[in-house]
């Protein structure tokens, strides 16, 4: 796709690419470079199942009705011919039908740096950052704590260091050392100075949000009219399930796509818990909850950006605790990921696992969820990167651990991998080879070896002796190490001085005036 | 498929129920059910590169030959009409194609516990212990180690314990303190005893090769004609890459197929080293390297109960050493999958890591290459449960860690988790819970949570407070701690003693007659 964006020779030029090489200080990574999902997407249901599960969510919203905690929304929806009953709304399925007709099936995303720009729709997966844990762990401190500015900051330095990382969603760990007025003003500006990709706005109150979307604005460079032409940013809400949408999360929304900017719909429904214990009920009722969000947002305004977002897991019968990357997660995901197509949205799912700590269990309850999103043709992979604890805890030992999965991800959808012409089926150096000796030295290899196969970054491919006498290091303590060398030597994105002073101005001018009510 | 064995209903009836009963006593593992792969196959080839990997393989046949260290297959080849230069042989595509022909889809292997019976083709997935690893590592050692009869009689009753393992393969861990020529009668000897699944031979001379099989006869109970009636155990053998078969591995193929037992071949083409530095020519040179020795056993005994095997993966092109569960193994199973549904014939694949120890990076690498076991339509999955360090370590951690992904892939198999009926869509539990409460308690929740969701017997889903105060203990300690007690309570499957007796009767006489040669 041709980058038309006028800003990019005059400011952001480069600036992925040097970040790139940059980085080949501490490590070997593989370039910015987004993946496309060459792989068609595993599809459990048949139409029939589709069409049941889409009848499920219509009548939820026909016959059940969604609440929603929002005046001005209820004004709306009456407005648009919908049936309202108090704070109660029900959509026939014709408006939701034509409303989500109107949104587009493919968007883009540009940050400060027009280098970043993201696709989110069509076949394109793209992977952010941990959101929102209140809580960090390392290998240095051994046990859960809350987070802090550093710890956050440090945890931004890794999304913007790692070329896997597409994206930077909600705060990679909440920093509870600032107090919760100003703490989107100090998160926000070590995101801006810290990283160059695209940005989130919390849906938590219009201070908040109007407050990002004026900090994003001057970090682009931007004028009002540039900053709305083309979206720059993203908000993430989930509904309260069950049958449920809050103040603030439509507040929050509806002040996002009438300047533009896109939103993405996340209903949280844990099966047996706040939706059915079967899954496929769960997904419908997770569709149902997204759908009507996404159809009054069309409504407004006709076309914006949004995202059908998943996150329909298990509790735990036993415990009632959510469990996740679990078979029935994933199966939810494919499902969800056959009703995006449906719709014609773009989707987003997550990474994620319920381990406590960066362990075999992480990997593969993490490994199941990745997959899943790729198998249900993901656009938008939310905590791709540093998620334990079912979203508790951010680990950058994780972050480190998950994007060696996200690396190996980007490099199994690159289609040279299963190219058959005559070079690749190389008959020429199978007959020079023989019935004996090996390949290693043979032309055909030495054209082809530097780039043949994925080179891993954190994975330790020696020997037991060999993997021994480098110190016997698991695989999260090498991780801890290249945590702390990557923050060592973390070098910012370039920002024109002239704007960080800006950013930092409007920062205090809004903290003198007292930030955002913490009444949410 | 009905059990048509007599032997059932008198020696083997219901001992698979009666063993995962008695499991209960440890932990609650799921039922002895092995899969069916109920989604479509990842084909990441379209017709054309089929067809291209096709004709790669038959060139390297016709126009390179294939050395076979071994006089007899010369001569049958020579009698088939295959050009015959000295030890290498050269087969055009009609007779491959032919012989190939005869092999069946699909076959069954029935143990001693006709109950254990499994099929391999299909749409069946079956999932086997790891084999052959000279070495061993537990938590309790905390390093690398050879492998003792007791270490490998430990891994064998892990096999014989999870009901997600369904064959023995190779000896778990070779037990270098039992002599090399006595070793197999041993160790056989402790598989028949400690287990009621389906046995391996190693094709290692013709002594041990015929052993295996009539300790094999005598554990069933069988006549010779009952042994030769249906496939009862089955050989595993590997190429010597680049091109050639050794005599030992091919003899032990002649004796199992003559005697209707069912062969594996599985080269093992390392992409840069034995094979092309490009994954479709590694593909081809494997696909050749089992035809032509498939092809000989469907001369010799046509309708063989035969197998192709995939053991493509790359080195690190920095060291030489061997990767696996890498993005460049997971296309190339899957490539052979479809090269195996190409001709018709069963497939086996691996579970594979090149990791020293079970922590993170041994997660994600066996989660790689177990789903693309899945994605491939693998029929028999090698090295399931155990593996570490590129096949040099058996781990009892590992083995335990490997289990729990392994019962995830069999429920994720269950239809059940994408079922749309009206009662999964459950509207009428969703308008009971309405826009408040929870699903907890409501009679569809009731009805449904004990079998509602996958339950794990090694993750752990407790919240952090949780974890920390039942001990901070991670994945692979909590693995150490059920070794341990599974081993403690561990209780071998039935048999008659009277067979066990002429067991080991029959070791008792064959080590005074000298075991086997040790000269291979």
């Amino acid at each position: 796709m041709a980058d038309t964006d006028t800003k990019r020779k005059t400011r952001g030029g480069g600036r992925a690419g040097a970040a790139a090489r940059r980085g080949g200080a501490v490590i070997e990574q593989m370039p910015w470079n987004p993946p496309i999902l060459i792989d068609p997407p595993v599809e459990p249901l048949g139409p029939e199942g589709v069409e049941a599960i889409h009848d499920g969510a219509m009548r939820i919203l026909e016959e059940i009705g969604i609440q929603f905690l929002n005046e001005e929304t209820l004004g709306i929806l009456r407005e648009a011919g919908c049936r309202v009953d108090g704070d109660l709304v029900f959509m026939d399925r014709d408006f939701v039908m034509e409303m989500v007709g109107k949104a587009p099936s493919e968007f883009t995303l540009t940050p400060r740096n027009p280098d970043r720009k993201i696709t989110i729709g069509g076949r394109h997966i793209t992977f952010g950052n941990v959101s929102s844990p209140p809580n960090y762990w390392d290998m240095s401190i051994g046990t859960k704590v809350p987070g802090t500015r550093e710890m956050c900051a440090n945890l931004l330095k890794l999304t913007q260091y790692f070329n896997c990382i597409h994206f930077a969603g909600g705060y990679p760990v909440e920093p509870v050392d600032i107090h919760a007025s100003v703490r989107h003003l100090d998160v926000v500006y070590d995101k801006l100075t810290l990283t160059d990709k695209v940005m989130h706005a919390y849906s938590l109150g219009k201070e908040r949000v109007e407050d990002v979307m004026e900090m994003v604005r001057i970090a682009g460079g931007l004028t009002d009219e540039e900053f709305e032409a083309t979206p720059r940013m993203y908000t993430n809400i989930n509904s309260t399930s069950p049958l449920k949408h809050d103040h603030p999360m439509i507040d929050g929304c509806l002040r996002l796509v009438r300047r533009g900017q896109a939103v993405v719909v996340t209903p949280f429904t844990l099966a047996g818990a706040m939706a059915p214990v079967t899954m496929a009920g769960a997904v419908a009722q997770s569709i149902a909850e997204a759908l009507c969000a996404i159809a009054l947002f069309q409504y407004v305004r006709p076309g914006a950006p949004c995202a059908i977002g998943t996150f329909t897991s298990n509790v735990d019968m036993k415990s009632g605790a959510p469990a996740f990357g679990t078979p029935e997660y994933m199966r939810a995901t494919q499902m969800t990921g056959q009703l995006a197509r449906f719709y014609g949205l773009p989707m987003r799912s997550s990474g994620v696992c319920a381990a406590n700590v960066p362990d075999g269990q992480a990997m593969w309850e993490t490994s199941n969820s990745l997959w899943a999103a790729v198998q249900s043709g993901t656009n938008m992979v939310y905590h791709a990167a540093g998620w334990l604890e079912g979203g508790l805890i951010a680990s950058p030992e994780k972050f480190i651990m998950d994007c060696e999965i996200l690396q190996q991800i980007q490099r199994y959808m690159d289609p040279s991998l299963t190219a058959t012409g005559p070079e690749d089926i190389a008959l020429d150096a199978i007959k020079s080879v023989g019935n004996a000796g090996h390949f290693f030295g043979i032309q055909h290899t030495q054209d082809r070896y530097a780039t043949a196969f994925y080179q891993p970054f954190l994975s330790d491919w020696k020997n037991y002796e060999g993997w021994e006498a480098a110190g016997g290091v698991w695989t999260q303590e090498r991780a801890h190490a290249m945590f702390k060398s990557i923050i060592a030597n973390f070098e910012p994105p370039p920002l024109d001085p002239a704007i960080k002073e800006e950013l930092a101005a409007f920062v205090a001018r809004r903290k003198a005036e007292g930030g955002a009510p913490t009444d949410f």
